[in-house]
């Protein structure tokens, strides 16, 4: 086994600050007793944590109601305009940023459409800088940026933030995070924290930080884009493998007698139910059709339409049970058009799901996302806080004050 | 997300003890400086803790060598005599059972052949009782037992010890962690900690801490049986999900088209790659044969087991080729009688894991287990010591001193 990680006594200091803010963070305002109760430290030592957030301006205490009758009680909640993350979500077809401040909320939200075949590496690289200026722009006064986070439709290496493929934007072997990281110090003189993940892997950081599955420490996010996509949350982690190239859910053979995949496999799950798949079953197709296109036909009783997603619900459901007898997760949250689909195949799928083992199928639940199509921009975003709230005060001190720039 | 756990001076202490301990078991002996490098703290700090578990006896220092020129160096090396565990694997015709001490090394080992139909709950508690008799009557003088640890070919709730299911052994809903809690606390006043785990899960712990996978943080356990269980590491820690059914892998369904499973389903891993399946492909059959004499006869030209094992080997890549998408592990270990038939179709097996992802499949190695067929036993040992290993002084203070009994 690798050696665990040190703890010392500023180790441990250090710790305990990040829980707070974490905390704060991600569940909104506490009272100092809501903290106390959470963190297990007394009461003194959570006053001194809250007072050196308070100092740096990471968190304010207001007058708030802790929902009981008598006088309102101090609440301790994460300051917004303090620090604030830009997140990206660079689709096939589209780009979404917003400027989120801490705590998670959406402060500026943009959405700009681009064409597939122009979308090179340089050319969203442009579009990231010049984004980024725009919403730096819109950043309250004093705010200090601390970081980036970009999600991409593709194969992402964690170590070195390279995407190795992202085939539907036909990207291959980019240094993306590197590439970012040199046109934004050159611009800013300041190199802030620059996460590039994979698109599915931030839909589940978000629906399990702010979303369906916030109670649970085992999540599966399906995502349907043109591919199929995973992230998957194990026992409150998201689970990266040896290369953080975990959770390709989409290349998982269910059909060895199907069609050849983009990646040389033969009946990969991405070849029965990705938007290529549906489409053609439809017997529609070109670049103006959408899977809701076929949803939309198949309720209005086209019935090719209907067979292509009733098709697709069987196969859906065939994989879903394969996830929960692998993973044995609380929830599976379905995104993109499977998010549009599942609805009108819900039968099919828990008639599927039925198949996999008793003990697993009990405890399983299929949801849609809480945060619809903005699940991986806001976990983009997450993940540009990750550095913050893993030492809160050290790195807003390294960081670039948005607005006096 | 839910809570982190606490963490005070006291928490920070034992925290620390527990690592120096677990380093020692794991990895064997080492110097002063070795636990400085390793822990990070502080020599003085080191120095202390393991005064204080040498002072409970877990630890002796003796002259050794730390492999240089000069005087041989003091080496702190786990006590193999302080503390020890039984560890059992109940396999569906045979129980093997061992003593271990602390540090892993087996002091006893005994094997027992037993009628699959007669095996019942009852029947395998009155056989664990005698033999955890028997063995506690080998252990070494002032030796603490601390745990006892139990694999069983079954799916196992972690929250209550309860086997929810193990068919090959006909045993449903059994809570057979209470029952061997009861019988033990009735005849020697004391509990120990019981673990009751899925074998394969035991097999993937023992060959992460001890075996092929001890440098990895990602490892897959894939054992074959009567049936094909599988055991998950991730980020090194081993993966339960919801209620601990996680890595049933042998009810991954990879052929639509197949048989149906026991498990109701079709096509699923198991039918294709489980014991009873190459039987049947290669004509052959009855209680008393084994996967072995397949490969020995396919080995010897006997064409039908030859294509039964050619047939296995395809199914075994398809799968495999699943698991490296799907969770993106450094090494997969194949246990049972897949360890067996792995030479003889790994060409086969390499071909079909080819059509995983690059970025995946560039990163997996296939093995098969450095402990041959002792992982599950050895599995369950480390997780008879876990107690020990997470609060060392504190949990020896409650032990029972096995052979003053």
């Amino acid at each position: 086994m690798v050696p665990r990680t040190a703890a010392t006594q500023d180790d441990l200091r250090r710790h305990n600050r990040a829980r707070l803010l974490r905390r704060l963070h991600e569940g909104g305002a506490a009272s100092r007793s809501d903290l106390v109760a959470f963190s297990g430290l007394n009461r003194s030592t959570v006053g001194v944590l809250v007072s050196e957030l308070a100092e740096v301006g990471l968190v304010t205490e207001v007058a708030g109601s802790a929902g009981q009758v008598g006088r309102p009680s101090l609440m301790v909640q994460p300051a917004a305009d303090s620090a604030v993350v830009l997140a990206f979500d660079l689709r096939v077809e589209r780009t979404v940023v917003a400027l989120v401040g801490l705590g998670g909320n959406v402060l500026v939200r943009k959405e700009q459409r681009h064409k597939r075949t122009s979308y090179t590496p340089h050319a969203a690289l442009r579009n990231v800088v010049t984004l980024t200026e725009q919403m730096l722009r819109q950043a309250p006064a004093q705010a200090s940026w601390v970081g980036i986070g970009i999600g991409v439709p593709g194969i992402v290496d964690h170590a070195d933030s390279r995407v190795r493929l992202a085939p539907n934007l036909g990207w291959a072997d980019v240094p993306f995070g590197d590439m970012v990281r040199e046109s934004l110090g050159a611009q800013y003189g300041f190199i802030p924290t620059v996460a590039i993940s994979n698109d599915a892997d931030l839909g589940a950081v978000a629906e399990h930080v702010r979303g369906v599955g916030a109670r649970n420490r085992n999540l599966i996010y399906v995502s349907g884009e043109v591919g199929i996509g995973g992230g998957i949350i194990i026992d409150g982690r998201p689970m990266a493998g040896a290369g953080g190239y975990g959770g390709e859910v989409g290349h998982m053979v269910v059909n060895p007698e199907g069609v050849t995949c983009r990646c040389g496999a033969q009946g990969c799950w991405e070849t029965e139910i990705g938007r290529d798949a549906i489409l053609a079953a439809a017997g529609l197709g070109g670049d103006q059709v959408e899977v809701a296109d076929v949803i939309a036909a198949a309720s209005s009783g086209n019935r090719k339409a209907q067979a292509a997603i009733d098709a697709a619900g069987e196969w859906l459901g065939i994989g879903l049970a394969n996830l929960v007898n692998l993973f044995n997760p609380e929830v599976i949250v379905l995104g993109g058009h499977l998010r549009l689909m599942f609805p009108l195949v819900s039968g099919t799928v828990f008639r599927r799901i039925h198949y996999a083992l008793p003990a697993t199928r009990e405890q399983v639940r299929v949801e849609v996302p809480a945060l619809m199509g903005d699940s991986t921009l806001l976990g983009a975003a997450e993940t540009a806080f990750e550095d913050l709230l893993s030492d809160p005060i050290d790195v807003l001190s390294r960081s670039h004050h948005a607005v006096a720039s």
